[in-house]
């Protein structure tokens, strides 16, 4: 037997700004990022909006069109394409024939951009169309919710769901920039603007306690949408997430999930409810069932299990909602267990928490336990809502 | 403004094995692969087989069954798929869909394999399928022709067609392991045994001179199919190629395409023909055109182009091939430059030679000239065919 080898490495680097305003004439920061990488190749820029902000904010594509007017480093292609936003856009695979279309009417070449601005699941369908587009156009994303701002919209991964599957279909493929908006958040409702704090929560309890120190200490202000506050969560929760995929395993070929914690649940029950529980807020449910789970078995004090649960409760997450209740072991979100497996390939690996910033990972659960633990929460509901939150 | 800042560089690492007989029983090389890579999780192995592979080699299906049924450290998957193949394998999207499918039908996940047994189109279309199936299933690439194992079945790009767009649908993702086995190579039939010589005499001609005196001296042989000569040829073909890539610019985020020499033309004619004219007899064709424009620019002497178009006609390439003729300014194949240069994006980069081995960018072409390099090209094959090869 003979054989060659080869091997290389491949740098990604990029940036995720935090602005307000970005399509303001006089914000520099899209402008300077395209004078920063000079060409001599003609680039184009191709938009893609979310339905959602493009209703929200009617002035955006007149505001997008001023901007490349004034700034031409790229050239604007003149049509804008809107979108459905939501997760029924990445179930819609003529969206993504549209995408691709749009790519061979205009002619956007791997020198030419597109840029998405939407909540997670437009920036998956987008960035999945550009990722494959000449294997890779560049994408810039611009996401306009919490959640993605401070997480979905900011890593290297991108998808679309095939017969219901999530993310069946997709690639790594990081940005060429994120841009965060905070103006954006200002239209999202209050369910929105809540549902991305819970990835704050799981980052924090599993990487970091000081931040979930913070967090408890400013639920009040993240309620009352104070805008300082959630701008300090969104930015601290990225850097979170960024420290990690660049870490660990950009790619995940590894098996262990440790950002997914309490997803297994969550997963399963944005699907059993049709999706009318947000992303958000099915991580706020999975997480205190499974930092139920560990104080069940003797990881977590009962003490740092009721401070993560007063606190979903103070930021007003519904975490005793009857889809993630788990009556018996034929419970359908017990499901979610081993469609969690299959998705990882090989064997479960769930996170769970020794201590408030800290994660571990087992490889079993048991199902008599999680209906203890679904019950548990059920209980602290319904003697805790309205309660203060303990000193500590 | 503020901002963070991501960065983190992914490695990639494979290798490219050469051997007879892959899947007699007795032959360590697949089963030792596995064995080297344990896993804990359950790794299954979905065969896809180009049609006319399958045709050639009726105890294939039959031997790949023996194999695993010995070694089992890889679950395979008992129905094995057979697609048309050839370049229409890569413009019928139904081929991409039931790949898809069988992913999901099998539950093929991230830890197990997709393989491909194949000439190059086929390995592209499996390997675009494999790359964004739960967004990069491991593929195994085992090329069966020596285009394949020498060039294009070897390095870290997939696609296919869309809308009669070459590879307008791709992605850059490494093969777990590329597998050559020379038995392949006895059923192929003259035309496809020689064509894939011509990505030889290309990265020879741009890369290494001693490579090219070898081929000049060896035309003999390879167009009597001697086996020995013909795995040096393409092992050491796959060696210089690997070696670009890795050195470079793995996924070619530049405009430079050096190792498409010879290519502009090439892609144009395959298509004009219809692809009647073979990916490797249209290279043959391109890199007479582009040698014998670097010797009009002065780059070049005639002497060297001379031997370069000498060794072309004794490998049996068609070098006047009507389709490759320019008459005039309005020549459809002109039409393959400003092609080439779209693909690329940016500006018109192409490499033409300054010597036996050596490789130079230029970013245009005159017309005219190249007019005189078609006229040339047919002058000399109607003056030399059949004619020793010149010493040197």
């Amino acid at each position: 037997m003979s054989y060659l080898e080869q091997s290389f490495s491949v740098k990604f680097e990029y940036k995720i700004y935090f602005t307000s305003s970005l399509f303001d004439t006089g914000n520099p920061i899209l402008a300077n990022f395209f004078k920063e990488k000079p060409s001599e190749a003609l680039r184009k820029i191709f938009f893609v909006l979310d339905k959602g902000v493009a209703d929200a904010h009617p002035n955006l594509v007149t505001s997008i069109r001023a901007y490349f007017a004034q700034h031409s480093d790229v050239q604007l292609i003149n049509d804008i394409m809107i979108v459905p936003g939501g997760e029924a856009s990445k179930n819609d695979t003529a969206l993504f024939d549209q995408l691709v279309e749009a790519v061979n009417v205009y002619g956007i070449d791997r020198h030419s951009y597109i840029a998405a601005i939407g909540g997670g699941a437009v920036l998956d369908l987008v960035g999945y169309a550009a990722a494959v587009s000449h294997r890779g156009i560049k994408h810039i994303r611009i996401p306009t919710t919490v959640l993605s701002q401070n997480d979905s919209g900011i890593g290297v991964k991108n998808g679309i769901n095939y017969k219901g599957k999530k993310n069946f279909l997709g690639t790594f493929a990081p940005p060429s920039a994120v841009l965060n908006d905070d103006q954006f958040l200002l239209t999202l409702n209050d369910r929105d603007w809540r549902s991305g704090i819970s990835e704050a929560v799981k980052v924090a309890l599993i990487k970091d306690p000081e931040f979930f120190y913070w967090i408890e200490a400013n639920t009040a202000q993240l309620v009352a949408r104070d805008m300082d506050t959630m701008n300090y969560l969104i930015k601290r929760c990225a850097q979170l997430h960024l420290n990690h995929i660049a870490g660990d395993d950009p790619f995940e070929t590894g098996s262990a999930r440790p950002l997914d914690f309490g997803h297994w649940s969550a997963h399963k029950l944005e699907q059993l409810s049709n999706f009318s529980v947000l992303h958000g807020e099915a991580v706020a449910m999975g997480i205190a069932l499974d930092s139920t789970y560990s104080f069940l078995t003797g990881m977590l004090t009962e003490e740092k299990l009721q401070r993560i649960l007063n606190v979903m409760l103070h930021l007003s997450f519904d975490i005793s909602n009857p889809f993630i209740q788990i009556n018996d072991t034929e419970s359908p979100i017990l499901r979610g267990l081993a469609e969690f497996q299959e998705h990882l390939g090989g064997k479960l690996t769930i996170t769970l928490l020794t201590d408030l910033g800290t994660g571990k990972e087992v490889h079993q659960m048991d199902h008599k336990l999680l209906i203890e633990a679904s019950n548990y929460v059920l209980n602290f509901t319904s003697t805790h809502a309205g309660l203060p939150l303990s000193d500590h």
